[in-house]
């Protein structure tokens, strides 16, 4: 048996790490084996390189910080995400190559194709990427009442999240037969609902 | 007026390092704009990389690995090589893209046409690569000599040694508009001749 790779993709407030739990109990009460995991890190040295581009110390090339984003995302399909598969477990990853496409990509404008080019050299796809999509205001109302410290991203200005938004769509609409997308505006509940619609047919 | 992009390659106790400077020198001497560097590093941002990827401490993933050196190159380039190239430098660097074939690639087997790839992607290529060329005895006579701490690279054995060595001629054979391999086995001032025969045609 082989396992079953579910990504979870969305700009800020858009209810990424709270539907990740809830998608990994879920598929722990049909007793499933489940190895949650996220991006930027996800493994050891790439936890390494998630500190380096979130502390925003240095201000990397943009064709730079995408090979970055790229190296810690090799090293966690290397040592987390292709052995958890191998012995049939379901990996729910909070984040992956489309954040990269949405955030450097359509949001920072970095070059589109090169980060294609390194999607296809990574030579990993996901079952089912769930695009959790909320309209702008209700993203900015979730990230206020979040509070705590701000990290690089979540500082940059409303353009700049729109272009993000509109890269996952963008996305999406390129590949349906791998991406759902999710309205992720409503109550906790019914987005659960609606994820565990579109992963119903993994199961 | 644009500059040159000489890059100087070569296994361990090659002299490099010396030749690296005599080159600097000598260009110097003839009134020309030169800005010397080196891989991996030459830029803030590669330098931190550099660190991480000679200390050791993580046992990255080939393909991890092999991306890591490609972003601190990006940084290099986009920080260091490009703008000086711009204003009319000369830019000698001390090792570049094909130290990552021939060490990766040859020397550790990683995946050869992933890095191909990854040297089509970043964009630039050196006007002139001088393949320092030393037989493995002699190399690793120069190495004891230089004492001090080895570094990672420095601890693989004699057979990794041969593979990569092997891996440099065969990139120069493979362009030799690019490359000049030059006989690095005699003493300072004759290779240092032979280097400067291979830069006359761009002077």
């Amino acid at each position: 048996m082989t396992g079953r790779f579910i990504t979870l993709e969305g700009g800020e407030g858009a209810g990424k790490t709270t539907q990740c739990a809830r998608l990994v109990e879920a598929l722990m009460t049909c007793h499933l084996p489940v190895v949650p995991t996220r991006e930027p890190g996800g493994a050891p040295g790439a936890e390494l390189l998630r500190g380096m581009l979130l502390a925003g110390g240095v201000d990397w090339a943009p064709q730079a910080e995408t090979l970055l984003h790229f190296a810690a995302r090799a090293e966690h399909v290397a040592k987390t995400i292709r052995p958890a598969l191998e012995e049939g477990s379901w990996v729910v990853c909070d984040r992956f190559y489309d954040s990269t496409m949405a955030y450097q990509g359509y949001g920072q404008g970095a070059d589109r194709r090169f980060i294609s080019e390194l999607i296809r050299l990574l030579g990993i796809k996901p079952d089912l990427t769930l695009v959790l999509d909320v309209p702008d205001p209700v993203a900015a109302t979730r990230m206020r009442q979040r509070g705590g410290d701000a990290d690089r991203y979540e500082r940059l200005d409303a353009a700049f999240h729109a272009r993000v938004r509109e890269g996952f769509r963008q996305i999406a609409a390129t590949e349906p037969d791998r991406c759902v997308v999710v309205d992720a505006s409503g109550g906790i509940d019914a987005v659960h609902a609606a994820i565990m619609e579109a992963v119903d047919r993994l199961l």
